[in-house]
């Protein structure tokens, strides 16, 4: 079954209020959930877009799903990849997608939009964009968009990845363009953290956000082939050295540079070679546990401290004067601290 | 005057109570003020201690005295410090310090100690640090405790910055530990970001928090001297080549990497021309007031959100169940999610 793209059409904006959910369509918790649980797309499909809803009605219906999902999820492995555009990420995962469900897995790719807007549409509307792995019935293919401050950068992706596991994918992309804050939330949501760079150190660096390579688990220079192939060994010989003058990972693992070519099929193997080797390590000593537990402990509060910025933010009042006080302190009439207290007592 | 090391024992945990300040001994907004802007160190010591104090008559009385000094605060460049323990931060802030107070500047040294604790001590709690600099009139060296989760790591040490401008100190140091957050809070409420290292690129980096590495403003391989002059040199240059290959600054500024001796003295002079030249080149670009611009904003929603989240986490309801979700969640029987919208709920 390919994959559904007008489900893109769904979002709008970075918060969607749920346009094509229709009240008398909807369907019991049961129904989703056991949908979902016999690996039904469409039904997970419609649960991401209750869950990703602005409305309540809609949201709260979507979570119930989710927690009648809930003991199903957690058996993948999340990668996150991120790399400035025109690394080639879409190819890059295409066939890295194909390889794996070749060898036997599901695929699901969630691709953070943090530019998706009513004008600008999503990263994934060019629907021309992983075409094979699309077309494939082990795969699925959804943007998630960025929600904005308020919302955390990172939206629900959280709730969706749980939500594709328990639809039985095994194998879960988080793809992220690095150069906003959405690759920090990304890394506090995955396993595995990939950045895929191109030879050469020069304008293609202009776009990654600083403080990302040293937090990468694994680095591929990407589009190496034809006359590229050389300037990528280089390349690759090069930040392995500089990166072995870095702090290590806190599991001890130690951030290898690979090559890649998504036209030659070349490192693709080797990959996802590396990716297990890391997870059987990291399984093994317990970093992997470990690291799930801090990041289930990390969304807790995340979610706590959303909810409470949304709700203040939210405030007619505060909506009506926060404006002013920035205003103020930028203009030096008034220090961000006093600010801050004079907006929190506006608030009650 | 030397400074009154026995304000330290004022700092018994992560929240000052405000021990040793009795309610009959202060004195007027104005009179702290008055003598804060004539440059009265005891006034600006005091002032701190009551910002800092978790009290609530004496904390306002502390914001009143900075609100009084604000139009007075801004003429500094502050100057972020980390590294590992044992790399010399002290030593090289000692030398650094009376090189530039030779140099007519009046220098503020500001040490966030993540670690103090009742038991555990500050990191100013040694009186040999920084002797010379230390007994110095145009210096002022106070220790400034982080305040945990609630307060924010950085606690009140951008209040601290400001106190100390408007007592007409033009150069402040900020010191941290680079082994925790708050070198991420550091980095966000100074100029220049400076990470001292040592040579070799062994052990000595396990404590160095990663990302930390690629927002520095300038690396120093400190304790270049004797034996170890040349391993200095071999390091300086394989970071300057690693860094080369990293994102540049948001500014265009390329990090350099330099060498020192706060024993032989060597290096001391080049560090100050590199932070001149930094903040001559972004004077100019306009970045430095753009940052600060951006700082002063930040800093707004910071204390807007520590606030909500300090008031959401000490309702006693809250702080009864807490503990119980979290492990629930841990458990796997609740997902985050459900269990942060279970706890708004009892919190209001």
């Amino acid at each position: 079954m390919p994959v559904d793209h007008s489900l893109n059409t769904e979002f709008p904006g970075p918060v969607n209020p749920g346009y094509h959910l229709k009240k008398e369509n909807l369907k019991s918790v049961s129904e989703y959930a056991n949908g979902i649980l016999t690996g039904n797309r469409a039904m997970l499909a419609k649960a991401i877009t209750l869950i990703e809803s602005s409305k309540k009605e809609f949201h709260e219906l979507g979570n119930a799903i989710l927690e009648k999902c809930y003991s199903n999820t957690g058996n993948s492995i999340r990668i996150g990849i991120t790399g400035v555009p025109g690394v080639g990420k879409s190819t890059f995962i295409e066939k890295f997608g194909m390889h794996l469900i070749d060898r036997g897995k599901k695929v699901a790719v969630l691709a953070i939009d943090p530019s998706s807007s009513l004008t600008k549409g999503s990263i994934l509307g060019d629907k021309t964009r992983m075409q094979t792995l699309a077309a494939h019935e082990n795969a699925f293919i959804r943007p998630t968009p960025a929600m904005g401050m308020l919302g955390g950068v990172a939206g629900k992706t959280r709730e969706v990845i749980l939500l594709c596991e328990a639809a039985g994918f095994d194998t879960i992309f988080v793809e992220t363009v690095g150069v906003g804050q959405s690759e920090i939330s990304v890394k506090n949501m995955v396993d595995f953290f990939l950045l895929l760079m191109l030879a050469g150190a020069g304008d293609e660096l202009q776009g990654i956000k600083r403080g990302i390579m040293e937090t990468a688990d694994m680095i591929i220079i990407h589009k190496s082939d034809g006359q590229n192939i050389e300037n990528a060994g280089l390349a690759r010989h090069n930040y392995q050295q500089a990166l072995s003058l870095f702090p290590p990972h806190p599991s001890g693992w130690k951030t290898p540079v690979q090559t890649a070519s998504s036209i030659d099929n070349n490192g693709i193997n080797e990959a996802w070679e590396t990716i297990t080797t890391y997870y059987d390590t990291v399984n093994k000593s317990g970093f992997f546990q470990k690291n799930r537990n801090q990041q289930l402990v990390n969304w807790l509060h995340d979610a706590i401290e959303n909810e409470l910025k949304t709700r203040f933010y939210n405030l007619p009042n505060i909506r009506k004067k926060l404006a002013r006080f920035e205003r103020e302190v930028l203009a030096g009439k008034l220090n961000p601290a006093r600010a801050a207290t004079e907006l929190i007592k506006l608030s009650q």
